[in-house]
Parts: C-alpha cells; structure tokens; sequence
C-alpha cells in the first residue's frame, strides 16, 4: 500500500498509489487501499501523481485514488499500459489524464523537477526518481535491484545516480525489501541454467507459475522453448494480460508460431508444451490452484508433469501454497518448489550489497529506508550508519502517518499526524467500502461465535409477549446442562421480569441490560476467554 | 496430531496421540484432537499406547485419549513426567496406569514385542520403536535426527537399527519432516560457536526464546551463561515446568547458584542476565510477545539488549513472528532471527542423507514414509525407490485413515475405512468440543456476515404483530438506498404477507421461505461473492 507525499512551496505530488491484500484476519476484505483524507483536503496544492512501475502494491490504488481526485498521472509505458487496462473494470467520471514518462526526460511539477532514472526490477519498465526541489535533490529509488545483465538489456542507471552523488542529493529514500540478505542478488539471468536443465530432460508437459508481472521470466521461458522446440501457452487472465500489453510495447520478444491458445493445448503432444500458469500464491480460484485439484478445462497436469514454482512465497501464503503443491503430489507430478540450486527463481529487490552501492552512490545528507516493514527499516537504517564518515547527517525511520519536515535549519520529524487508516474494500457486495466495525464484529462472532436473545414485549403492560428466544450461532448452547438454552434463557426473563415499567418502555436500556446480564452469565459459565458477540432484539407488540 | 494404530491377532496397540495447532481457518478452536470412534469399538483388543516422546504431537492429545479410554500408557522417563503435569489440568476418572519404558529393555504387549531404542532430536529421552509380530519385525523412527554429538552424550542407537536390519525388517515407518533438505542436519552442538558470539561480544542482556522442550538448547544457554558469568532466569509456565523435569531426571545440569527466579531479574546488572523465554512462534499470550511490547513485568527488554529467537518458523505463524521481530526492532534492541551463519537454530528432524543412512541400516521389505504432508511423503517414497535393488518390495503412501494389510500373501492397503475425523476443542468454553457445523458457521459469517430477519407473527390472525426487524452483523446495509434495511424489511413483509394462513402457521415452512426469498434478493443486489448467513427468526405472540 506504498504512498508518499512530497509537498513544497504549496506544491504537492504523491509518488505510487498501492493497494494491500489483507491476511487472514481481515474477513471477507479483498483489497486495501490507503486512508486519502489528507489528499483530498489538499486537493487544491496537488499536481501529480507519479508512477514507479506496475506491481499491484505501487499502482493497484490509482483507480480509487482517480475516483476521488483528478490529478494527471505519470507512468512509464508498461505502467501505463497495465493502468489503463485497469480502468476497464472501473467506471470513472472524467477521462484520467495519463501522461508518459521517459527515463532521462526531466518534467516540471510546480517547483519540482522530476527526472526518471532507469533501474532493474522483477518486470519492465521501472524508474527511480530524481526530484529536484529548492533545497535540493530528493532520489527515490522504489523497487529495485542492480541486475547487471538484465534480460531486456536496459542496464540500470548507475551513471545518474553517480551523478546526482557528485553534485549532492539531499535526502535518499531506498527499498529495504531484501536488506537481510547479504551479499548481491543474483541476475535474473540466473535462473537460466535451471530451467535449462528442465528443459533438456523433461519427456512431458512442463508447467510453470510465476507473478503475472515476471515479463523478464516469461522472456527466458518463451526463449527456452524455442531452442528446445516447445509451443507455450498462457493460462491465466492477469498473465495473459500483462503479456499481450508487454508484447505489443516491444518488451516481449515472441517468435511466430511459438503461442498456441489455451484450448489448443491439448492437440499439441505433451512433451511439446510448456505451459505458464498463473497463481503463484495458491490462491484459491487462480488457474495454478485449479489445475492442481484437476479442475482446470485447459491446464490439465497429468503423472510425471514438471511443475515449478518460480515465485517467491508471500508471507501469510506458506499454507496455502504448500496445500497446492500437496495436491500436485497427489497427482504424482514432479514438482519443484522451494529454494534450489541452481536457482528456479531469483529475487527482485536489492540485497545489502547494493543497498550500500546505492548508498555510496547518491552519498546523501539525509536518508529515509522505505519499503519494508520496521525491522527492515531498522537494519536498513543500521547498513547505512557507517556512511557517517561520509556526509550522511541523519537516518529517520518513518512510519505510516509520519512526516520528515527539511528546511533551512535542517531535517526533523513533522509534529502534524497525517491519517493514514486503511479503507477496506469488499468486491463481493460491489466495491462496498467495509468499515472496521464490520471487520471486527466479523472477527469477534468468528472467534466466540453469536448470540442473539429476542424478546417480544407489550408495550402497554411491560410484559413478555413472546419468547425470549435465544439464537446461537458459531457458540455452543446445548438443549440442557450448564450452558444451555434454556438457561440463558432464564437469564433474559428475569432481567425483563425485574426491571421497571419506565425501563421497559427505553428499548436501548433493555438492550443494554440484557446484554450485560447475559455476558455477565456466560463469563460465569465458561472461561473468561469465551466471548461471544451479544446482540439482544426487543420487538413491541 | 499423530496417532498410529498396529492390530494383530486381535491385540492392538496405539503409538502416540498427538495434537494439532489450528489454523487461521479453524476459528476460535483452540487444539486438535483425533477422533477417537475406530479405537473406542475396539477397546476390547486394546493393549497399550506407546509414546514416543513428549512433544505436543505426539503426546498432547493423551489426557483426552484417557478420558475415553483407559489403556497402560508406556512412556520413558521424561515423556512420563510431561505427561504426568497434563493430568494437573484434566480430572479422569481413573488414574492413569502409566508404565516407565527404557531404551533396550523389551516388553510384550499381547503378539506383539517391543523394544524402544534410543533416538536423537530435538528434545531429550526419545525412543524409535522395534516391534516383533508374528510375521516379522517393525520398525517405527518417531521424530529423530541422527546427532553424533548429542548434547546429553547419548548416542543415536545405530548398532540396534543395523542388528534389526541384519535379521530383516518387514516394515519400516520413518520420519519425513525434513525429507526436502539435502545433507546432514547439522548436529545441535552447531548453535554453540553463535552464541557464544554473542555471550562473548554482549553488552547489555541477552534473551533467547526458544520451544519449551528444547532441552538441549537450554542445557547449551546454561554452560555459556556459566562460562561467561551470566545469571540464568526461565520466563514461561510451559518452559520452566519442562525444565524443571529434565532437572529432576538429571537430564538437565544445573550449577548451584546461576539460577535465578523472574522476580529477581531487576536486581541483577543487564550484563549478567541470559533470559529465557517461551513463545518463540509469536503466541499473543505468550511470555515473549509480551514482553516485545513492553508489557511482561519481569522480561524487560531495552535498547541494544540482543534477542535471539531460536526456534523454527512454523508454517502459518510467519506474520505473528514478524510483528513480534517488528516490536522489538521499535524497542531498539538487537534482534537475531532468520537463518544465519553460523546458526543460531538447528531442526531436531533428519536430512535425506540421514534418512538413507536409517534405509540401508533398516533395509526393509515394505516401507511407509510417516510424519509429513502428501509432499513430503511423496518425496520420501521417491529417496526410498533406489533401495528396490536391495530388498525393497514396496513403499506405500498412507493417508489419514488408511490401513496397510500385511499377511502371508504380502502386503497391500486395507480397505477398511477408518474413521478419522478431526475433533475440535475450545478452551474458552471449558473444553467443550465444537461441531464441524459451528465452526462452518462462524467461518460464513466471518467472511459475509450475518442477517437476522426477526417478525413477530399472531398466531391467530396470521398477521405479522410487529417486525420485521433486520439485524445484520458483519454485513454492509445501509439506512437507504437499494441495499437497505427498509428494502430488506418490504421483502420480509411481502413474504409473510404472500403466505396463506397453513403456511404461516409451520414456522419452519415460513423461516425457510423468509431465508430463500432474502437470499434470492441479496444475491441480486449484490455479486453472487456476497452470500451472508441467514438466519430468520419467527416469533409467535
């Protein structure tokens, strides 16, 4: 859910627009996006926002943040191709006004000038950002990695960032995504020999699953295939998607006659196929996770089948994954996950080593780790302590919410808390924006259950008419004993039977009265960690 | 949750009883316990439950087992203790006939003969098992490494496994946690140069957490805290009471005076104190996740105190462990965790090269990869298929609930199915045992929410007396607009109202059209995604 605002002089431009994919414990929630208020209130200050590359967790907002505001966007041409097809499913007012950006071409945004500077990542396209400002140059790396020979040939720009360091660079943010790891990351070449091996040996259908994004993956994958005279097919609406828009922007090199269509599949042999799937993660409705219970009309993975998974695992995904490749198992493929050597995937963020080339590079006065979560930033913090020696004045650790005010006098933590909240959103019930009360009254009947005591009171006398009834679900009442039914049930008339006429005409109160009574009695029954959700119904008659 | 039954000639014989940590999805259940109905119609036949060691897998379902069953427990000395402190929490009826097993020392059970044998692992006195029946013998690993120099200086029993393998096995039973690591597992003894990094370097306090029943890492903390004039302190109900057994069993060595009580901490200088601490997997209760927020009274972390977590990550509690690490990295102290070299963590299970070594010392006729999901038992078939030249007839993969049948004709998979339900246990409610269906329920509400359509009906005149009134929990609806209250109400009250007077008089009938007319209108109002629990409630005045 990456976000930052930089604001000067009454200018302010936001850098990405992420989206977040809940965990476990936020129920029924499909994606997150970030809490726009302060944007909006200053709606009238903002001149851009800007776009380092394509992965969901950078631009997955923009379509709600152009729901909200209208500013122009700036994107590469890859980031701007997947955006656009975004907007497909996405009704908008105004036509969004998206504005391509160029590594090396500098633009203005009030008083800031912008300059993309090419980096390598994990898919095309991607840039860090040079932002000169009155006081001096902000770089912004994003996501990256220093991948010495990229797939594509377009060298990461390590002569800007040089040349930035020679004149000075106020304040460096930089990914911390990978900072515990030591050493560089290996090429994205890399991987290469691996499936090299694969490709050599494998008598059937290979299968591989990786992010939709992973162009540069998909490239050797497609190379690999025609060397070794197999047709690949992309099964898979992201992947096929991202494809098509990389393909017909000159990123994906396809030689005619390699792509047959999903449903032609099963007319090639089957050690003539290789097969890129999406679904990486093991989620649930993806195709990877379908072909793995044999439920997929076009990916069908028969004995002896190599199935890689060539993606990282996302924390909170361990379970689901590994069910998956059970399941794969189960149908006696040969699957290979998990790290290997030579390796079948390899990272796209920089590793220490190319942190503190980066570091050294740019030599800023002030830094700011971004992208990670507060270990990360710390160890990030701590990699770039030596630099001390060398200008670097001050490292602040900011979390979400924080701001870093520089001014003449120098740099410090801003006293002004920005909101920052998520907002929840639900596809299910169209795009319904779910508020944390909902989320915790889901998170609260999931963990103790509910129980729903309804009473039907004469509002002339103040007597029970009808019940109390008392439902339960998710808990466990049973028809007799300690904790039963019928107990509770006692529990509701007699709270009803010794309150006041004047209380039994205030249904709030009766609510109130009934719920604490009732919680009062379950907490006596069963241990205090027993907690279900109590919500008591009073209907006049 | 592992549990194994071996029947022959009508005497049966149970190794282990093991529980299961639920998942995220099994919400609010507490433990996992086997479903005990196949064991419980034959208890007639049977003889024993033999344990093989104490961690929770293996042996935390025995209490329950007991409460149903009351069969001779055999347990070596540790795992009878651990077990013995269980039932300080569980009343039974009967006291636990449980009988001391010592490595080499064989006993009869009906048929069959056992002969427990030393094993190494994680934590102490472990025993693999060789069990003579009439057709042959049998040899089950239980969890084991092959550490040749275990902290406790007792050796692995290699001889024992090469004299069986030399006189034939029928059948072999061998661990599969870590079948996908090639090599060796490194020896326990391998965490020692880390920390005694650390001790050496430290300047402040240093914590460790760790599994509770990791006796030989506690016995390793203990030396260095000695060597390097540190005081000892155990944080934890779990840790400190298994250490205390060890202790008592002269499995764990104490020096006089290097031990002090939690209580006592603040009056020693934070340069002598080496804490350990339970809940190394980010339990929110535990004593270390408490004290990564600042709230345990005695574990008090500081800034540039060093905390070792020294425990795998156990699939599925990768984010609590993370937020824990985020936590402590915001107290500034100086987190170790993650794989390092040296290690600080070493697994207690074998690596392929082990589970060779076990293969050729066993050469069996029949073998069943145990202890693993699909994938890893899978994996473990495909180590074993080499051995086919030397006297392996068949590997067979059992899942949950599958039976081998060994006779004089061979041997193949029974088929007999075996009850293997889960049985789900909420602490909360007092060890009540909750049925799939509640936990079905609170999963659905959990991720749609719940309706409650309430209406008060007169019996007499069919006619609705009050309501209807909607309650939702979990679930979006608005005071207007088209997924509303009021809309949801007019559906209720058209379908009362469109019912004759017989229909209106079946509650049952009525709920159930109430249900299916709302269903059918949420559905259409929203994406079929959105399905929230119904649950329609009629009272009658």
């Amino acid at each position: 859910m990456n976000m930052l605002a930089l604001r000067c002089q009454g200018d302010l431009i936001v850098i990405d627009a992420g989206i977040l994919f809940p965990g476990h414990e936020l129920l029924g929630v499909d994606v997150i996006v970030p809490d726009l208020t302060w944007l909006v209130d200053h709606e009238d200050e903002l001149r851009a926002l800007i776009l380092s590359h394509g992965h969901e967790d950078h631009v997955g907002a923009v379509p709600y943040v152009l729901s909200e505001l209208n500013p122009p966007v700036y994107a590469t041409a890859f980031t701007e191709a997947l955006v656009r097809r975004k907007f497909d499913d996405h009704e908008l007012e105004e036509e969004p006004d998206i504005r391509r950006m160029v590594p090396g071409e500098k633009f203005q945004l009030g008083c800031f000038t912008i300059e993309p500077i090419r980096v390598t990542h994990s898919t095309v396209d991607c840039v860090a950002l040079a932002i000169e400002t009155p006081l001096g140059v902000i770089i912004h790396t994003a996501d990256f990695k220093i991948d010495q020979t990229p797939i594509d040939g377009k060298l990461f720009d390590l002569q800007k960032f040089a040349e930035y360091g020679q004149r000075g660079v106020l304040l460096l943010l930089s990914d911390s995504t990978n900072v515990d790891r030591s050493g560089f990351t290996p090429s994205e070449r890399t991987v290469y020999p691996a499936f090299e091996d694969i490709f050599s040996r494998a008598e059937n259908a290979i299968f591989v699953t990786c992010f939709s994004s992973s162009t540069h993956r998909v490239q050797q994958l497609i190379d690999l295939s025609v060397e070794f005279g197999r047709k690949v097919s992309l099964i898979g609406r992201s992947l096929t998607s991202a494809s098509e828009l990389a393909h017909d922007l000159g990123l994906l090199r396809i030689p005619d006659g390699v792509m047959v269509r999903p449903q032609d599949l099963s007319r090639i042999p089957k050690d003539q196929q290789l097969v890129i799937v999406s679904g990486s993660q093991g989620e649930p409705m993806s195709s990877m996770s379908r072909a793995a219970v044999g439920t997929h009309r076009h990916a069908v993975i028969d004995e002896d089948d190599i199935v890689v998974l060539s993606a990282r695992v996302i924390p909170g995904n361990e379970k689901a994954i590994y069910r998956m490749v059970d399941h794969l198992c189960r149908r006696k493929a040969d699957v290979r996950y998990g790290s290997q050597n030579p390796p079948l995937h390899v990272s796209g963020h920089a590793s220490q080593e190319e942190l503190k080339l980066i570091l050294n590079l740019v030599r800023p006065k002030y830094f700011v780790p971004v992208h990670g979560e507060y270990r990360q930033l710390s160890q990030h913090a701590r990699l770039a302590a030596p630099l001390r020696d060398n200008g670097l004045e001050e490292t602040f650790i900011l979390t979400d919410g924080e701001s870093l005010v520089i001014d003449e006098f120098g740099a410090r933590k801003g006293s002004e808390e920005i909101p920052v909240g998520r907002v929840l959103i639900d596809m299910g019930t169209g795009d319904e924006i779910l508020e944390e009360m909902v989320i915790r009254d889901r998170r609260h009947i999931s963990e103790f259950g509910v129980i729903i005591p309804i009473v039907a009171i004469d509002r002339r006398t103040g007597e029970i008419e009808s019940g109390p009834e008392i439902i339960s679900r998710g808990y466990v009442l049973s028809e007799d004993g300690e904790l039963s039914l019928d107990a509770a049930r006692r529990v509701v008339e007699k709270t009803v039977e010794g309150s006041s006429r004047e209380e039994v005409a205030d249904l709030g109160l009766m609510e109130e009265k009934i719920r604490t009574d009732l919680r009062r009695y379950f907490s006596r029954k069963t241990s205090r960690q027993s907690r279900p959700l109590i919500v008591p119904v009073i209907l006049e008659t």
